[in-house]
This record gives structure tokens, C-alpha cells and sequence, in this order.
């Protein structure tokens, strides 16, 4: 395989250069993390680098090492906002591997005893919804 | 959820002290890396931290930046290795979130266009067919 160049068009892209808008939950220097428009779950958040990779394939691996840091803090802020049994972690690489956006992102979802994850039907959630829990997040963040 | 602590009788642990064999791709100071016997699809394999810890909710930052690191290694040789599409990256936390051993780990599955991941049955793979695969990943990785 090939590795395909870097599409500064795509929407996490977008999002960083503040041209869509989007649930911010945190954000530090080399790292920014929002809701999944199309939650699996309840609270499904996100993370991304702020410098352009398209997969874990061409990250600079201490970029990577950065987006996993911060998805450790919002793996346990999201446990603490929702009262969460657990937590699943995903990363999609190339359309096989499940990619859709080719901008790195590290899928955080809260999960519970019980629950099944969603389809992903391309269906996207409400967004008083999605504001609703990206404030739980934000609150959970801010008290750890 | 508070968070049960670190089983030392969990089999990553006992591979990790020599009790228990192990088809081992890579191993460097901070990680240790090795063939999934259940595999979701050919080639999977998983990264460990050899320092205990449950899973992310209370692995230190830094564990999981080396095993992150050396995850893309892993996920850069399976797409060589097997001239994968994609690679699908998945890590479980908790019962509820999908985790069966409680020692932190990370599944690195590589994926092919129009292949579906095979269903987590509990069976036991081929050893020689795992041997055979892990001979090809550490192939990869000795010319990266």
C-alpha cells in the first residue's frame, strides 16, 4: 500500500483552522478533542493532532504520543461525566481499516454494562444533545 | 466506576515473567509486542506495556506514549508483511468496553478491502499459522 498524501480539505482540517464549527471539549498545544457528530454511543468524543496526519501510518510518533495523552484525560473525564462501566478505543486507518476522515483520530466511547454500540448509520445526532454531553465532558475535565 | 486493581496473575503478565509462551514480534524497554491467539483477522497482534497496569484509565501517560509508539511500528509492519488496505487499531477497557485480559493492551488488526473482521469466537488459531505470521511481521519490522 501506498500512503496516500495529506488532504488539507477534510473536515477535522476544517475544524482546526476554525472554518466549521464543532463541540470543543480540550484542547492543548499539540492536541484538540471534540464530539463525534455521529456518536456509536453516548458521549463519543474524539481526539486529533493539530498537525496534519492523515493515519497512525504517517504520524510523527510523538504526535501520536501526544493524542494519546490527551486520550487518556478525556478516556477518564468521560468515565467521571457519565458514570461509565467502560471505555472502548478505536483508531480507523485507510478506508479498509475503517477510516472515513482522513485527518488522525482517536475514537473515545463511554460505555456501559449491557450496552451495545450503535451502527454507524451516517445519521448525525441532535446537537442539543451533543452540547449537553460535550458540557458533562467539559465539567468532568475541569474538576480533575 | 472505581477502578479494581492490577490482577499480577493475568496471562499478559505471565507471559511478560517467562510462565507462558508467547509468538513475540518485537520487544524493547518500555513494551513487548506478540501474535493475538484469538485473531480477528490474519496478522493481528497486540502491544503491551511490561509495567503493570489495568488498562488507560491507569496506565502513567508515559506507558502509554511507548506502547502507542510502538503500536505505529507494528501497524507499519503488518501493512508490509501482508500488503494490507488499512489497519484497524482497537484497545478495551473494562468488561464493558470490551477487555477480557486486565493488562492494558492494544489490538492492531490489519485489513484488507471487503474483508469483514471475524467475530471474537474464543477459539485458539493454528500455532503454525500464527508462527508462520509472526515470522513475517518480525521480517518486516528487521527491514524498517
Amino acid at each position: 500500500m501506498s500512503q496516500p498524501a495529506y488532504d488539507p480539505d477534510n473536515v477535522f482540517a476544517k475544524i482546526l483552522r476554525g472554518e466549521l464549527p464543532s463541540h470543543k471539549l480540550y484542547e492543548d498545544g499539540g492536541t484538540f478533542a471534540l464530539m463525534d457528530i455521529m456518536p456509536r454511543g453516548d458521549g463519543h468524543c474524539l481526539v486529533i493532532p493539530k498537525k496534519p496526519s492523515r493515519n497512525i501510518l504517517d504520524v510523527e510518533p510523538d504526535d501520536l504520543a501526544a493524542v494519546m495523552v490527551t486520550t487518556q484525560k478525556l478516556a477518564r473525564a468521560v468515565v467521571k461525566a457519565f458514570g461509565a462501566d467502560g471505555v472502548t478505543i478505536q483508531q480507523f486507518n485507510e478506508p479498509a481499516g475503517g477510516q472515513v476522515v482522513f485527518h488522525l483520530h482517536v475514537h473515545i466511547i463511554p460505555r456501559f454494562d449491557g450496552v451495545k454500540l450503535r451502527p454507524h448509520t451516517g445519521e448525525m445526532a441532535d446537537q442539543g444533545e451533543l452540547a449537553a454531553n460535550a458540557e458533562k465532558i467539559r465539567a468532568a475535565l475541569a474538576e480533575m
